[in-house]
């Protein structure tokens, strides 16, 4: 609910994914599937050509607002019945009788259903393929920027900025195809009669398909209203794209925390009590909103127990969760944007990290820089005291295994490890995917 | 977002638990915090009586539009630094200077959030003993209704229509007496400034929350701002709640079939193409909120995992969770009220299905009337395939006993046996478990 | 863990499954990819091709016990350091050198992984095939035999077995699609060294990972070791694999019960008290697995939520939801068959039924056919008053209409619109689906 | 699963509530219920005295395998009726023929479970009262040990180590009060017969109930065969306390970090690559549990969706995850405890924190310090340019507004301001509640 509060839609909501399921948007795409179901009848000599245009025309500038459905929504558990009163109502009487011919509520509702999300995995996929070419160029401009992995909260070994975006922006394009499979899942028509099958106009169920798929530019498929895996499909690419994001500013947020500072946030929220702060608003929304939307994956799946030829028990579970999960991918692509939009890394904050310790970063570097005049057991067996005394000592740990292991030129080959280790070979492959599109 | 849509809000959402959770309601019960934590500052010398009273006086009748506040709460995260700029504009500024004094958004938030939870538990418990006190009824008036128990979707032995709705009852009996709990939790005020250490109140924090909690008629409590099982608390209330009642309603489905018949439900919503049909749409509903309700308890519980000081990323997840469980909660009560006000049991479809393969739930009894005589073992195996040829032949199986077994009172006994054996015992404890109120 | 559990694991668990995920397997995996790793790095020239061949074959036959890991693994939190210790134990010197080059542990956790999941994949595969190819025979068999449609749990329009198995199965048809871009995503090597940059190896990270991926027949891939949506979308298909089969168990489990015994289960459970009970076991460990799958996708999908260069906190979450997701899909399909093999529809049963109310489920066809010769609204409104007429007279439904309508061959009419009506087309497009493969 | 797996159980199980779900402790109690059975039904003459002997001294030693029930167990679905059949051939025949009398399998089920549960209760409180107890006094020595505080990742005003250390007990405080309830729930006896109507020995049930209750030392209570409410509530409580347990291991995990430093952790687990690491491994651990155990709160409140008059689609989900809840809340306060033990608290990396950008963490004091001078808006309008001049300049924020504002004293008022506002009344609040046992 907080999604439409106005008070937080701002923050936590999505306008553009929120209109696709306002009520006028439900209701506008109910009669645009009932035009097109009287137009794909006439096409195939079902119903009148007269009649279908009377329909067509007659339905194409109307609306109808909520508040004339609610009552009958609420006797019926779904809109159609209501609606299709009042579309007649708005007919003249032949044509009227022609409205919703051989149709069950489920087939207007699905279409219906269909023909917004088409348009919100529009422009999910656009915001989706935006922050890939932001992550692209930043993966590009930062692949020599050494700073330090951490691997289970703790300095491993030097990456770069740039291939820790690369990875970031890895987990975005696998959304990217995910989405396609999503897509194509949810652009099957639906429309199966009473009880699935086509009784009321059979044997012409399939040619009506057919034509209905042409009208409403979906395609065509035999009825699925009792099978609704797409349900767990959109909402789990919905909340893994959400997961994406998250991961992301779950790291953004803990490389903006003051006691690293590796990347900056322009902007932030400010305390109602503390002038020192600048909380990272967008980062934070954007971390919550992922783990709720990792919760929505499982009353989706459930909705998919969907017994005997209809099963409003477990449909009802899919009119709560979808439009919440489009919400969440659409807001939390919006509040990543914003997060992205606003850092800076900084370089001499990284380089800090990297030299903590006496460098403890570098002692995988080490350990093989070493192993190539000794067996690694020997080289790691060196190391790790070195390390030790460094971190307790305050000196640098290339110097101190130097000494210890005479390699004159040791700090040389660590460092040319090191750069050659950050990885860019794979920041590279990553990029190619991005801007390949592919 | 369906609890709020107009077209679904009759059919899905709860008006009045809504209402606790629009943006007026929660902007109005934060501004009567602060004005409640000017006079409990006032009332311990922190604050000027006169500014209290100003602040008491002159915020008392504002209302301030989430418009006002919408672009703040997007910029800090929360709505409360816009706020408090809100009644500081609106106050002179000697008494400007001293509202908020001391607090930090999180006090104002929770404190007013408590205030809307003991508003919509009234009205739940208000639901639950009305439901109460109407099963029980049911259940008296039906304590010698025969009607055939089902365990695992068979019929097994006769219990009484009585008995099935005392169970009802029990399911709602203990959410009863959970929500004493629940509520007992949610009544403890929450004031713990910046960092949750009253550090600019020190040492008078206690003092302000002893007064605080009496202005506000909470709890005091020490704060426990960073300990929030209270939202998991809340929805695993809400969520067994609305399964308590999906239980009944799940039941009240399979009963209504046309193919058992042994209850009817007067209205239901009809068809768009089936003449026929009467849907039982309140029964549908409060199943379907029920499942969803339970998948809010893993959210609700994620929110716990609230780090540091405060923790925006998981603190973000209540706001998304507690309005949705308690709309689903008051739902939930509200269908299955309008399910069972619906609901008439069919005395002679009951007694029809008793009859079926010979009277088959009749088995365990038998098997205990001739146990009486006999071993059970033995007993058990006349039964069995007694039983068997009952169903196919389509005779009476305590006739094919009597025969086999010489027992010339067996039918006397197996009924008297089932009479007793309804479970009028159980039903009277239930039934005054709910009258006692306890 | 009763997945495990030796009372319960012959009626929950699957005994193929599980075996995957045994440590013994999960041992013997990890063995094989350090041996794949030492040998495509042999290939490549970066280890001596007399030390690859000397840990290929010095570790090809070895078994390491659990128990010699187990103290190291919770030391580690993961089984690695002990697992290559041991390793370099059973080798000489010179090779055990090289055991292990340039990895880390989730690259040989990830690796061996992927091939439990691949064989796992191959067994799901092979019983979704067997069952698809079963419920097409069923679909065909019975593409005539009508039976009632029901929708919202009420008596709809005459369908027929055939079309309600065919849309069960057209169920595990879109989950057999939905497995080829599982497995698809779960066939890709990840190689990415201690901070997933292949800093020990680099620049040589993608030949190596070249010649790993041939070596262990997976297909090649920029490390991905922090992007793990592969664990939700695994989890999601058995999620929704489990829950395609619940639909049709709980389908089955309505039409078993004795009061509407369309179709008929042989075997099932004896009860402890009653003689006449036969519990359909299998139909409902189908539908409460499917529940339970459906809860780990909330899990799985948090396991993405992987922070920084490595995360136990996230990854563990994967360790504990794969095995038993893959569990709960095996023993689904299993229960499945199990359901399906015992199942025998019951012919007159399904007319029965048809015949309830004067033949009610008629009440479309009726209108349909009128509607050939007055408006639909006026056959509508003349339908409505004769189904409640031959409820509550117990006469025929078409014989009331043929009199009020005056249409004489209306019953042949209505059964001619019936008969067509029951979805041939749509039962023939799904079989076709199931036997092309496609 | 991985519960269970030798490799990983001490890493991420719990061998001692493990033991409580093992077949030979679930056998072993079924049995302990049916002797209780057999003496609570002698004890009311309903079982002669002799049986009732034979029965609870012939089954007192004995043992039965888990093999052995196994087969009947998948082909009943539940455990009891192979169990009985084993019991009565290992008894005297006129004996035998009272074991299970009137009992149901959900009858011995569930109070097998209860005496369970109550020993995997009773251990969980022990290890939540050592960790409280553990706390209180880490509380306790650290009240005047400043650290900074932070909210929303963010450095805020300075608390003390001992309050974060209060918060983290209020958490299990917390917990051992919810203990109370849940384990009063999970004490009352259910026995309710074939249908949950103690048919078969009615009008005894109540008077078996009463017995029954004191041989198992139980509280008496209706038959709650179908109100399931008690499997969300224990869940609900195992996942609070491990949510409780996380919250504190991911604050650990933060202030271990190597940029922050201010605890240590002795031990941790070392890396197969990188010398320098030493993993948290307990506290990663304690934090996958937690989340982990969030989501089992669905599957255990969808267990209440419990239909008729027994469901073992429903029934099923219990017997899946309260063994799984009990290990994650026993694993999870194991791992704490190891976490806890392992830390040190680094004073002087507290220090170096509130030091940062010229001490900005005592914005917020200096703020009040300079509000009893001049009016709060005033005072922070000062504030927020001095602090800001403080970061880029590297000065010392107290010392810019002691000159910008002229108080002479400022530093040393900021200074008694910030010890006096580390949360000491709220410290010992805690502790006394923790010591106090209330």
């Amino acid at each position: 609910m907080i999604f439409d509060n106005p008070l937080y839609e701002p923050l936590l909501g999505d306008a553009e994914m929120a209109a696709f399921f306002k009520p006028e948007a439900e209701i506008a795409a109910m009669i645009r599937v009932e035009r097109a179901l009287a137009r794909a009848q006439a096409h195939i000599g079902m119903v009148p050509k007269d009649a279908a245009r009377a329909i067509d025309e007659g339905l194409r500038d109307i609306a109808i607002a909520a508040d004339e459905l609610a009552p009958g929504t609420a006797t019926a558990g779904v809109p159609v019945p209501a609606l299709v009163a009042a579309l007649r109502a708005r007919l003249p009487q032949d044509a009227a009788h022609w409205v919703h011919w051989g149709a069950t509520t489920q087939d207007i509702m699905d279409c219906a259903l269909l023909l917004r999300l088409r348009d919100g995995f529009q422009a999910l996929s656009a915001r989706l393929d935006a922050l890939i070419a932001m992550l692209a160029d930043l993966a590009e401009a930062h692949a020599n920027t050494q700073m330090a992995g951490r691997t289970r909260t703790q300095i491993a070994t030097p990456i770069s900025f740039g291939l820790r975006t690369a990875y970031w922006l890895q987990g975005l394009l696998d959304q990217r195809d995910r989405l396609q499979a999503v897509r194509s899942i949810c652009t099957r028509v639906q429309f199966g009669g009473a009880s699935g099958a086509n009784s009321a106009v059979a044997p012409h169920g399939p040619a009506i398909i057919d034509a209905l798929a042409r009208e409403l530019d979906l395609e065509a498929s035999s009825p699925w209203h009792t099978n609704r895996a797409f349900a767990a499909d959109l909402t789990g690419w919905c909340a893994s794209t959400a997961g994406a994001a998250a991961r992301i500013a779950g790291d953004v947020l803990l490389l903006a925390r003051r006691e690293i500072a590796e990347v900056r946030l322009a902007g932030g929220g400010g305390s109602s009590t503390m002038p020192n702060k600048s909380n990272p608003v967008s980062a934070e929304v954007t971390v919550a909103l992922g783990r709720y939307a990792a919760t929505l994956t499982t009353p989706a799946t459930l909705a998919m127990h969907h017994h005997e030829d209809r099963d409003s028990t477990a449909w009802v579970l899919e009119w709560l969760v979808i439009p919440q999960a489009m919400s969440c991918a659409g807001a939390s692509l919006r509040s990543l944007r914003a997060t992205l939009d606003a850092l800076t890394p900084d370089v001499s904050a990284m380089d800090r990290t990297l030299a903590l310790d006496g460098g403890a970063a570098l002692a995988e570097a080490a350990s093989f820089a070493l192993a190539s005049d000794m067996p690694r057991a020997k080289a790691q067996s060196l190391v790790k005291p070195a390390a030790k005394t460094a971190r307790e000592d305050g000196r640098s740990l290339v110097e101190i295994l130097s000494e210890q292991s005479g390699c004159a030129d040791l700090a040389d080959r660590v460092a040319d490890l090191a750069a050659q280790g950050t990885g860019r070979e794979i920041i590279e492959q990553i990029i190619n995917r991005a801007r390949s599109g592919a």
